[in-house]
């Protein structure tokens, strides 16, 4: 297919549900039919030829505003792209828009709706990355993750969400929420092609090529929380380890429980710190037009001490390397992605209670779409690994998709 | 003095220098003079009032363009302040202009000189700022560190420079060169005036207000780069060790040597793996107006293997490990900032070489100045800590800044 077909077609789909899903801040057809013609008529390929790609509105592009979800950003060009969207550009992706995020990637909820049920939410942040890549507006789709906005929309939209290890990927260009766990990541069908989404992002050639599907040793992880989850996640997670140890794997329960409540606290300490001084300019000088949710937030962050804060980092060195250790003899820890299916929109984008840790610790996650919940809504699974074990854990993934059909 | 009495002296100091010095990106004399009515009208008040700030060019600023010493930004508004500039003007800092970076704060040099000498470099990436500051054009002004571009600048201007910790200051609204390397930090006339600058930027109270000057334990650390040192830096730092002793510092010979060839190289690779990915933009799609040098060194980055960067982030992992042990037991070890006296601007702005190691290892770092060299240039002496020591560092260079009288 011809960039031009492939973008006519894929124009035409996200024309005809962005009304009702609102997964769009900005959406160009003629700059994206020009951009089309231009890489047919240069005779341009690259490793993303034939893939369509929405961005999240908190990565500067240099033809597009970049809104970040506020009014205090409406309209803003950078005159710049992010360096992870020049890197898809330089690939030949054609970039088809800029997808919703939720006011600055933090938790009130955008317009967006989960395409498999539009009373429902899609998740958040990354709402609108996830939700156009289920309905087929764009193969590819850029997230950020800082508690849990890349896992969760992927999976409460039933596609393939991967959160690289820290600092994989140059955020360059990006806005910024959290110096110490913003990452950024992508969305996808499937897992071979979230991991060259993700290695032309990161240019890291060994995420792509290598990547070989294996039976795996499995960390089967059942979190404190686990009583939080809805009994069919539950059910789910731990079928997938059955079918898993069924076809090969080594699945083995993870033995460690200990760490878990207070790096989970850490991560919501350091998030807050983070984010206060990350929002300066808009919190000092814009502050009537921030979200009364967030500026509420951002208020009570500003309370936190000093020393609450370096407590925090601490325990995210000593409990986090206690948590690594007992990961390590493992290529995956299997475990739930979320609590269960999409809620209701009204409510809000979920709870990343099940994300924020492994986004503390700073190594790969991923999810995989692997059944239905009683809603008839996606549910799936979340592989996660210590940081720099992303090659073992998209080998991991590749298998167990492939055993799983 | 009030914030119109203080911008008119400052303005007309800049201006008397800048033809000689060219230390600024932009200066715009009236929205500083419409800045500093604004601030007596309502009469605000702050931590940095008093104060005039110049801002390196690679941080956003909503009123002002952000160049990045790059023809491919000239003139490029971002319309939003970086988080740190939002920091000093909600602290009331008065911003006087954007200070001149090297091309994206890499290594080719910018047209800025050394105010004790305009023949001779001020040093770099931070030039602008650094100049200026020595010069009196601005009380404080803001830089960043990727290899030494805080510590060598502060060395050759005569003036204090200070990295704090990796990560301790927001970067959204920085442009990026390296994600696991670049550092926001500040330049002052003293260490307490840096200390409530970095203290300001980072939203960091207790970087401030508990700083005593305390006899520190010290660990002299003769590098293995000592040889390429010039005679009178080395002898300075002998001299400073035995004041600090004399004046009752413990001072004893760091324990650890073997790490540093190793460390130092694989500062190089991560810098270079991380430089190419972060301009990605500007190599990709304006690669007719990078410099020479610049694309020279970024295309040749673009083939080190995902092995070596993923070998010298392992590198920075073990032997980086092994050398915080031994600074471990010290409030800071005592070094060379730079080989010497400011070289002559035709021939570059100095060599990192002294600084790349302390950068990766992620600890505080801070210039002090101390005497002057044969050729009555500035030089002094670098303090570096293992990463979270930031008060210890600080408690440390106040006492020794006070004994040197």
């Amino acid at each position: 297919m011809s960039a031009i077909e492939l973008a006519e077609t894929t124009l035409m789909r996200i024309e005809r549900d962005e009304d009702a899903l609102h997964a769009y801040a900005w959406l160009d057809r003629d700059a994206v039919m020009a951009e089309a013609r231009r890489l047919d008529s240069q005779g341009l390929h690259g490793p993303l030829s034939g893939h369509t790609v929405a961005v999240k509105d908190i990565f500067d592009t240099a033809d597009m505003p970049t809104g970040c979800g506020s009014p205090i950003h409406a309209g803003r060009r950078p005159a710049k792209d992010a360096a992870a969207v020049a890197a898809i550009r330089a690939a030949c992706g054609l970039v088809v828009g800029k997808s919703v995020t939720t006011e600055f990637a933090q938790f009130p909820p955008a317009a967006t709706r989960n395409p498999h049920n539009l009373a429902h939410s899609p998740g958040g942040s990354s709402s609108g990355s996830a939700a156009t890549v289920a309905a087929g507006g764009a193969s590819l789709a850029t997230g950020t993750q800082t508690a849990g906005s890349i896992i969760r929309p992927a999976a409460f939209c039933g596609i393939v969400g991967y959160k690289p290890s820290f600092a994989v990927i140059s955020r360059n260009g990006l806005s910024l929420i959290s110096e110490t766990l913003d990452t950024i990541g992508g969305f996808a069908r499937t897992v071979s092609e979230v991991a060259l989404f993700v290695g032309v992002m990161a240019g890291r050639g060994d995420l792509v090529t290598p990547l070989v599907p294996r039976a795996p040793r499995l960390a089967l992880w059942e979190t404190p929380d686990e009583g939080d989850a809805d009994p069919h996640a539950v059910a789910e997670l731990h079928r997938v380890a059955q079918v898993a140890a069924s076809a090969g794997a080594v699945v083995e329960p993870l033995p460690a429980a200990a760490p878990w409540n207070g790096l989970l606290e850490a991560q919501k300490v350091i998030m807050a710190w983070e984010g206060v001084r990350a929002l300066a300019f808009e919190r000092c000088f814009h502050r009537d037009l921030l979200s009364a949710p967030l500026r509420a937030y951002l208020d009570e962050a500003a309370l936190t001490s000093p020393e609450a804060y370096l407590a925090a980092l601490h325990t995210r060195r000593t409990l986090g390397a206690e948590l690594s250790a007992a990961m390590e003899p493992f290529d995956a820890v299997l475990t739930l992605s979320a609590r269960g299916e999409a809620p209701l929109a009204e409510t809000g984008t979920g709870d990343p209670q099940f994300n924020r840790v492994w986004t503390l610790l700073g190594g790969p996650a991923l999810h995989l779409p692997t059944a239905r919940g009683p809603l008839g809504l996606p549910i799936g699974v979340q592989l996660v690994a210590t940081p720099g074990r992303d090659p073992g854990l998209l080998g991991a993934a590749l298998w167990l998709e492939s055993v799983l059909g």
